[in-house]
């Protein structure tokens, strides 16, 4: 596990991008030559009082690139006579600030809220969002790609996961990868993103005060108990090497739903061992290739990394990445219709058990 | 406001039927003469101790009918030589549990989890799933449902609230529609469902844990406050009647919400007044038309009625209707991809503002 080359750019319209590269000797363009349009209006997040949420209002977001041909691809390097967003030639693994982002920029401390109004309370959407490519090859697959590849998609984690933590006012780093057009995936090649929240998630805190909660009763860690549970119970693991254990959760919400913890509690991915991460490079591929095998061809699927939040509950925190697709059958998806979307209900039409015991039974 | 006729029957397999019709002097058939196969086996219902909310896993659903083609229709009315879900050959709104249920029967008071195991707690997945069809024709719309039809199903709503609300072990009465093939509606005769949970949902328990803490802190309501804050400010508002107002929610999620409250502070359906039903049958049809008209043709949509649970926190609720659709421009939808799915975190790309202005701009 060799450390990569890091080198920094700025893109014409001001935006940060960041390449990893794994060979010494590569000359990457820092200097972007377009003329680009100025960076979108930002955009606000609202308070939702009923759920005590908060939601973003990104207008700007309605014009993005939707789905170009591949010769037109954003995310491809720049070749002679076309400029895309890498202004490089090639590339191995780079990070840049989206052109359209949910959260931008940094608080200046000025807003609070709609005077007057403490049931409509607005503040400016700042933060960040970035897109990871992990190959400059426009097809390529994270399920596909080498140990070598994932380890340097791994260190880039982590320096965003660093750099976004340092500013001011981001609360919370998520690492994540959309895949598919069944899941609206606009962009077809092969990236991530990286959002900074400028507050804690919903889910985090729900999770964290969970764990709280559990703690108090117990003494004990609840992340923790739970991998201990289903390591246990055995019927709903799907893979386990030294260091990981990947399952099927007991109350899977997703017809194909992985959850993979290191067994060891770590707070964020910068805190993985080399070995750690030398074994995470070759489990989260294969068990995305289980996935794909399972109905046969490509899946669409969420793949999100929980890590603790930049300032707040971090010893509460316990690492790991949960896997959904809904894929429940060979060319039928689940939907998220009246009982999941309006009363946060969910109904799973495929057992854990059943979803464990066929990823199970493919060869790794 | 005439009261409606109501005739129960019992189907082949044992599951309940209620015709709710507007004449006198119609024969509704109450004997099935199908031959049909047993009930499918029981769902469970699985407490995920991260998120502290319940999972049904219902196996079976796998099997359920899906898009079957017009003339095999279970929705529509029986004719010689077929016969369907409903016995009669003509109904004016009828409702019956349906034969794949997420949740049926009545919990035997047995079951209280897995031994020795705290944290994986499974329960049977008792309760009901009831459809309601609104008319007899294949390819009715709710949005074009005369208004005394919509009475009917009003009045089929709030029977089924009532017998439902009645049954051992359910807390919670959800009438909601889903309709549009994009959100995975697998039936296409115009109907809406009826949930009785074996519990209080997450997202009831979190808007009432909400309203408790407004309570306290400001000793009034929070779901009417909002609604006057709404009404203040006007630029959200899509349409009012006397009893009634429609809004797009400051802090929407989807790009084309809207919730519409009652005037007064109402928990359930049924304790709205003749007058409130009235105007609720010109006034909901009438948003569903100007949302419609948005981007020309039919909208997927979700319709969900919030009803005070069955025995808790009942003085805290306030009926309303949430509507909400991904569509966010013509052919285009949004989709709930990592930060919605994995974070709660919603990304909203049409402003509130502009969507209520646009759905104001519909004539009526």
């Amino acid at each position: 596990v060799g450390a990569r080359r890091v080198t920094e750019a700025l893109l014409a319209d001001g935006r940060e991008l960041v390449y990893f590269d794994e060979r010494e000797g590569v000359d990457r363009i820092v200097h972007d030559t377009r003329r680009l349009d100025s960076p979108p209006p930002p955009s606000v997040v609202r308070h939702d009082p009923l759920l005590d949420e908060w939601v973003a209002i990104a207008g700007h977001r309605q014009g993005r690139t939707y789905l170009p041909l591949a010769d037109e691809c954003p995310l491809c390097p720049s070749v002679a006579g076309r400029q895309t967003e890498i202004p490089s030639t090639d590339y191995d693994v780079v990070a840049f600030e989206n052109r359209f982002p949910a959260f931008a920029g940094v608080d200046s401390g000025a807003s609070a809220g709609l005077p007057g109004e403490d049931l409509l309370v607005e503040q400016p959407g700042t933060g960040r969002c970035e897109v990871v490519c992990y190959s400059s090859k426009h097809d390529a697959a994270f399920s596909a790609l080498p140990s070598s590849r994932v380890l340097t998609v791994i260190e880039a984690w982590v320096n965003r996961t660093t750099a976004l933590s340092r500013l001011p006012g981001v609360e919370q780093v998520f690492c994540f990868e959309n895949r598919g057009l069944e899941i609206g995936v606009t962009l077809q090649h092969a990236h991530g993103q990286i959002y900074g929240y400028p507050y804690l998630t919903s889910r985090t805190r729900r999770m964290l005060n969970s764990a709280a909660r559990y703690l108090e009763r117990t003494g004990r860690d609840l992340f923790a108990d739970i991998l201990a549970a289903e390591i246990k119970a055995e019927t709903r693991i799907v893979a386990r090497s030294g260091a990981w254990t990947a399952f099927v959760p007991f109350a899977a919400r997703w017809p194909l739903e992985v959850h993979l913890y290191p067994d060891r509690q770590v707070r964020e991915l910068g805190d993985l061992t080399m070995l750690e991460r030398a074994e995470l490079a070759e489990i989260l591929p294969a068990i995305l290739r289980r996935m794909e095998a399972l109905y046969g061809g490509s899946v669409p699927y969420i793949a999100a990394w929980h890590q603790a939040p930049v300032r707040v509950s971090r010893d509460l925190a316990y690492l790991h990445m949960e896997i959904m697709s809904p894929r429940r059958a060979p060319g039928r998806l689940k939907f998220l219709a009246g009982s999941e979307s309006a009363m946060d209900a969910w109904i799973n039409d495929v057992s854990p058990e059943t979803a464990a015991s066929a990823l199970r039974a493919i060869p790794g």
